[in-house]
């Protein structure tokens, strides 16, 4: 497996294209189309939040049966907590990208993202429309990705190539999020395609294992989203036909989550205000999911994540946070480890310069392994600082 | 039921004291003592989290025998994640304490608060309780309030005075904490007396109602704290004695859950960079567990404590929090008021004139109503913003 250039159109039969429809009042690229050159199999992954978008009870019925050609992306308005007309404008422009294309309107995937409860600007859309159809080439992955950016200060894109079944098969993908990223949840959206075929129904099990492995494994902030999508489309164009079960299938699975993984690792590199990233690996864990609890509970924490922020040694929030998880664990027994370091161990701290600390903490990418001595569970998490930016984001982002 | 000033020594039989002993390298207050003149019934609520300073281990065993004559706490040094040679440090500066007032050395009860995982300078401490122990008196409440802060700015003291059995009873009390202040714990650290007596076992039961509704009502960040306690002594001062079951009883309760309230919402007031504040009432929950979530989510979510620092009106934010939180509902009979103006109605945001939003934003304290219509069940929740002063004090804190 090696890693190509072209993102979502990395693999062959896929096309992008990104124009400013005038959705966002900075005259930035707010709208992005991805289409393949035939009906794909289809398969998303979709926000768990109880307050879903219009955008995403469409897509998520569409997806449901398996096939999908395009999939128009708008920022600038989540078309979310719009109520009934909110569902009519998403069906007016997958409609009017239907028809761009000349394709089945069942077959257009739809996802929004931007303000929450502002009505999507339909006219706007439907003027662009015709013009970003026409501009859709396989060069233009970059334009796609910058559309569907918010406050997200870089387009996030990864792609891999491997040989299956004698054939080269890629997995290409885009994503945007920057903020209202937590675990527990799809994540914010994100496109993958393939040129590998591969059955509609094997393929969205397979994405959700990938998304949780990836996108669920990042946390920005403690929120989450009415909007989070993954889709995944497979179109066949490599030749090479997945069969579930196979050496293939798994080769092409890791492939997805490759992908994924790169791509949720941006998004965390990009995470609102972030000026550096924590990992914070949990092992000793009495079962996978207090490991997993207590990965969260530090990676989610604010105390952590201003203590990244400043470079402040204060191992006591993580001891905190591990202790706040749930996790079951003998506090005599807890060991940390900042950057290879052992702070803790017995449940005591140890005696470590200063200067020495701050060093470790002033590291680009600073990696913390939290020790709970309570079983063979380990789990991972990725997360960034918060910084004063981070407010000043998110304390005028309406207006 | 009236309020009365004094603190601590408010009711009969109670003095206080706080001085500087040199635990800070800020020469600030940072040793206080409250003492009773005659044993008195006690009762604790502290945190849940597994990992556990050395003082609530040694505070909890005392409390459970049900007695106790002082509190001796500290603010500059959490003594947590310092092994066994905290609970040695801990017991020597009870013992200390207890030597100063000639009283059992079992009934003091310790609390610290401040940095985790450095010793305390027990040294120190023991230089400057036989000058703490001189100074007690019941004008010196307020020194005591101060010598417990940390980050706070100010100190925060509350007492009511009424009337049960012919006698005019007494409930005071103190508190610190900004920071690190979470729902589903106790809360930071609190001492409230009174000159009642009551059984301690019923006064446990009594203390952890009302920490439920008050202390465990707020929210600052989504952190917990290792050292949180909360103290309630019943010296039996003013001839008063509760009698379970009793309209007097109802009316100490009463008397107990207005001080530990007016404690709790002066801790929001004082959060750690807080401009304002904001209560979420969540109306409409099929259970008040729902409820109960919806409305932690919602005053805990830092997009909405954000958006509250910025005066940003951006309801989505709101409902994106409810529809995370777990609550079942319909999103399309979402309702949500701001100041009493309905913003989100049918699931859908209504036309409000950004400007109008943003008056009734700037308030100092914001009142939040939302109804999710699938229920009866209600809950409320008070916090504060989320400002780039707190990210200024929580990534500076160790150095």
């Amino acid at each position: 497996m090696r890693w190509v250039p072209g993102g979502v159109t990395a693999p062959k039969g896929f096309v992008a294209a990104g124009v400013a429809a005038g959705i966002k009042r900075s005259r930035k690229p707010d709208l992005a189309l991805v289409a393949a050159d035939r009906p794909a199999a289809a398969a998303a992954v979709f926000t768990t939040n109880r307050v879903q978008a219009a955008p995403v009870l469409i897509s998520r019925a569409r997806a449901r049966r398996g096939r999908a050609q395009a999939v128009l992306i708008n920022s600038g308005c989540a078309n979310c907590l719009t109520g009934p007309a909110g569902m009519r404008d998403a069906l007016r422009v997958s409609r009017a990208a239907a028809e761009a294309l000349r394709i089945k309107e069942s077959h257009v995937l739809v996802a929004s993202t931007g303000l929450i409860g502002t009505r999507l600007p339909v006219a706007k859309i439907e003027r662009a429309l015709p013009k970003l159809a026409r501009q859709l080439s396989r060069r233009r992955h970059e334009a796609a990705a910058q559309a569907i950016l918010t406050t997200d200060l870089h387009p996030k894109e990864a792609a891999v190539e491997a040989r299956i079944n004698g054939r080269f098969v890629r997995v290409g993908g885009m994503a945007k999020g920057s903020g209202m990223i937590a675990p527990s949840m799809a994540t914010m959206l994100c496109v993958l395609t393939t040129d590998a075929a591969a059955p509609a129904r094997w393929l969205g099990g397979l994405l959700r294992e990938a998304a949780e492995e990836t996108f669920n494994r990042i946390s920005v902030d403690h929120d989450m989203s009415t909007n989070d999508t993954v889709f995944a489309l497979a179109g066949g164009g490599s030749g090479a036909a997945i069969r579930p079960g196979t050496a293939g299938a798994r080769r092409f699975a890791r492939m997805v989550t490759a992908v994924a993984g790169r791509l949720a690792e941006r998004l965390v590199r990009d995470g609102e205000g972030a000026t550096k990233r924590m990992t914070v690996e949990v092992c000793g864990g009495r079962t996978a999911r207090e490991a997993q609890a207590c990965a969260r509970q530090a990676a989610g924490s604010p105390l952590v994540k201003t203590m990244l922020a400043g470079s402040d040694a204060n191992v006591g929030r993580l001891a905190a946070a591990a202790g706040a998880s749930g996790a079951r664990f003998d506090p005599a027994r807890l060991e940390i480890h900042v950057e290879g370091v052992r702070l803790v161990a017995g449940g005591a701290a140890l005696p470590v310069p200063a200067a020495a600390l701050r060093r470790l903490l002033r590291r680009p990418h600073v990696r913390v392994r939290i020790h709970l001595h309570a079983g063979r569970a380990s789990a991972r998490m990725l997360t960034c600082d918060l910084t004063e930016e981070y407010v000043r984001i998110n304390a005028g982002y309406a207006t």
